[in-house]
């Protein structure tokens, strides 16, 4: 359940960017198909990935999660 | 860097509850070693682990990494 709503709220951060899945990934050094799946919810991620993933979008990680915890409430 | 101050932080809150390592991984029902590997900074945890010792601690996980980003502001 978390990496759904974790995948789901990395993809609002990416369509905010208007950037690509592939342009995003390239952007912070990780493989494209890794990041797709993360955005599809089906990867049980690591905080260094994490950080990785939130520091591409330029936000703190408190931010990123309260998006998060304001998805999962509409949800 | 993130895994040392994610560990700090998990320390923060076990100890502002007044629970021992060994009961508070016995009350989320975690291995009382791979805990006590997280709160030393040794784990590079995974997002389902993080939600189970973050529940544990009663916070959303917005307001742990808040306190995370204070922590580090301060060292």
């Amino acid at each position: 359940m978390v990496q759904k709503y974790f995948g789901l709220t990395c993809k609002k951060f990416r369509e905010d960017k208007n950037i690509s899945q592939e342009n995003f990934a390239l952007l912070i050094d990780m493989d494209r198909t890794y990041y797709a799946s993360v955005e599809a919810g089906k990867r049980n991620i690591s905080i260094q990935n994490i950080k990785k993933i939130v520091d591409g979008f330029g936000v703190p990680l408190s931010a990123f999660f309260e998006t998060m915890e304001n998805m999962k409430g509409k949800n």
